[in-house]
């Protein structure tokens, strides 16, 4: 594919709200990693640490903050935010979409008391009885949306989601691939020697602006509700337990399992493959590392880490220790002969 | 959606085989826990320990043990088995299931051979040659069943399930969305500076009343055979490798992963985001603690923890005693430093 | 399903280019473990330690090494490799598949721009604008593959398989169902009290001879390639983050997850369950323990574990340690007293 995006590095500087300064350019053609950047390239310096790496790039010119001090002979538009400016680079140079779902696609099976008007539904779609898909959303190839489920606007399900009867979801939500919404919760009863299953009559509610990666997992409720709160990014291949309440602007990374009515608050952030118990109150601006399991309550503002997790600073001193350990243990056996020695 | 079931307390006493004593109450609307009861729900006190909390909780009518103690002013329902009778509650108040397949639908691609009386087969469903659906299953939109597979009578496969040729599944079994069943098995043999694959020739067979989570996937044996017993759950996003043997009335929590080989008895519980080396023996009634990995033979009845998993007294005492090493890093140093002053 | 494949032992003798030994045998009809072997399989020795079992199998015929020392009264044949002469058996084995997807499926929506001359195009498959799709290429059931993707030859993607657009693939690539290949990388900038999406404007490049396993996910690059390279073999449930740069011939067990824009490079392997941070540098040749994460750059050749990982010597010494630490404990607290008794 021939991406014919380009602009002139006047252009790019107008359209960052920056100030142009330095070298003459050729046309820009694309925007990479200072590592990454050809002569075409646009880059960018989004910390005063990546400084030390622009003299290598190849790159025509480099997006800077306002005070960064950059060698002469290289094109720089200065900008306030660096960072910023590179997440509209990237809108700048996205290739053209032609995945867009308009209309209702011929092979999709809409019911007929379900309301899509203004919705995108591609090939293969099935919509059940009663669902209610706001306008300018796009459920593409292969999405379930089950009866009574409500989905926002300019919301975009990617191909093979799943979305069970009665979820609710806000406006631009994205889901994408194979992930699957609503399904029962892992709840069953002992009795004469069988689990027995427990009805999950409950449903799912995604805030606005949620984004939830491939192939995750949010089930839904017993009774009530398993929530996840406006403005929460969850990574691929997370699983979120029936009942579990998420607050917002949280950040779930890849692999993250939280279970059973489990609660957090606002601002969390989970650091990947890990996750919580179940039955726990983790409050707002939590992070927990990688690979870590929180097992109590943990209170606003923690860092934690570990598996049971322990306050990040406990947990630095203990790997420190261990890793002096098997060392300890000769000394111990020293003093021991010594003292014995004495005796 | 105006969930317009409701019922009289008395009603629901007799459907619960309980006694009604008490206060008048309205007219029961839902079901909830003592925390989210409104002033028209139904809860329930499922243990001693959750008395404490009934006096606080708006709900009109609690289901409680023959002898629990209740103040005065609350209308109650005592029964032999609250933990049972909440379930049976959580059956009546069930929104209408309109999720229903029934017959055959005009999109489903169902090959000649494949035999499917009496089963619902949902839109864009693929049901490949001399597969056999039982009477009274569901295969809900955009399931898969391979070649020559045969499902029981009155599963249920929710949307997205793939199940791979010669798949054998037995009687009452859920399939949530997006699982897979009967894929490869992860076999390479190293020769010539390649991994070639295996071929993976075998198959899997499903007990009755199994249950198995969204987005898990369970591989097909080498030769043989890969075996979930019968009345084993297994929640979301667990993966169970090539020839492994699950016994009965297992429970593998969320995010297990079972590496090829290995065989695990009856009642056997996983705690989640753990699981079994491969070509390990793991006996009947065991417990595996959360973020837990088996890696060596285990007894029946043992509860082992960590990684790799040790017996879980001797965990909590190492637990304990990593708490303390930073410590005691200190605590030696500080004795070197006195047996040395008295040299 | 009556599987009629048979042999005589001379005719497998053949085809494994080995040598027939010993007594007369029934057709065999199948393939099978020592310990799963029927009186009319044949069964192979892999290597010396496993020639205790072989007294006990009922294997008409087993496989075995040219210097294996076999008793009497059995039919051998001897090859020089029996572990590859036991991969042969399971193709010679295997039961006819009639899952194979020639040309295109009357219910599949193709681009008109796509280019699928060859290949075989499944029920409910989706295929975008300007896609290219190799010959001898399966799309089975329910496939979705975007716009300017590049699919090579004789590749299978399973059912349920998502492809975004402008992912590209090699030759004889396989994907198992319900896998994800280019979903959005999670990359959000922090402004304003939210997380920002930030466009993911890269893609996926997979090599020849590439296997990923069912619902493992492959996100797409932020800017430039995130690359799996040829050869290299990921199971089940795995999760590649953006800009992920993975080299030749690795093997990534199940439940594995890279985080973004870390670097591995050729015949690594990682044990399943674990995985790395990102942004690290993992040389050639590194094995990284099961439920390990590698959290700083590991050199080549280097065995790893732990979370976080260190060297596989020091892992086992640490945990070895770690066992006696609470016995340490008292250790240190009789010497304490004996000292203070002392003084």
């Amino acid at each position: 594919m021939a991406n014919e995006i380009n602009y002139s590095a006047s252009e790019l500087a107008d359209r960052l709200n920056g100030k142009l300064v330095g070298e003459l350019t050729p046309r820009v053609t694309g925007v990479a990693t200072l590592e990454e950047a050809v002569e075409t390239s646009i880059s960018w310096v989004g910390s005063a640490s990546m400084l030390v790496r622009l003299a290598e790039s190849k790159a025509a010119v480099v997006v800077v903050a306002q005070d960064a001090e950059v060698a002469e002979g290289r094109a720089v538009i200065r900008v306030d935010d660096p960072e910023m400016a590179a997440c509209r680079l990237l809108e700048l140079f996205a290739p053209p979409v032609d995945e867009v779902c308009v209309g209702v696609h011929e092979s999709a099976v809409v019911h007929p008391t379900a309301v899509v008007e203004g919705a995108g539904i591609g090939p293969f779609v099935t919509v059940g009885a009663g669902a209610k898909i706001g306008a300018g959303t796009q459920l593409h190839a292969g999405v379930y949306v089950g009866g009574e489920a409500i989905i926002g606007r300019d919301c975009v399900l990617w191909p093979g989601v799943v979305v069970r009867e009665r979820v609710v979801m806000g406006d631009r939500v994205i889901i994408h691939p194979n992930c699957t919404l609503g399904a029962d919760g892992f709840g069953y009863i002992f009795r004469e020697g069988c689990h027995k299953k427990v009805s999950q009559i409950g449903t799912v509610e995604i805030g606005d602006d949620v984004e939830i990666g491939a192939n995750s997992t949010i089930d839904r409720a017993k009774s009530g509700v398993t929530r996840v709160g406006a403005g929460t990014k969850i990574d691929n291949l997370c699983q979120i337990a029936h009942n579990v309440q998420i607050g917002k602007h949280c950040i779930l990374t890849g692999q993250t399992g939280i279970a059973g009515s489990t609660s957090i608050g606002d601002y969390v952030a989970f650091g990947g493959h890990g996750g919580a118990s179940d039955h726990v109150n983790i409050g707002n601006q939590v992070q927990v590392g990688a690979m870590s399991v929180v097992t109590r309550d943990v209170a606003d503002g923690e860092i934690v880490r570990g598996v049971p997790s322990v306050p990040n600073s406990q947990f630095l001193k203990e790997q420190a220790a261990l890793r002096k350990l098997p060392e300890l243990l000769k000394r111990v056996r020293e003093l021991e002969k010594r003292l014995a020695a004495k005796s």
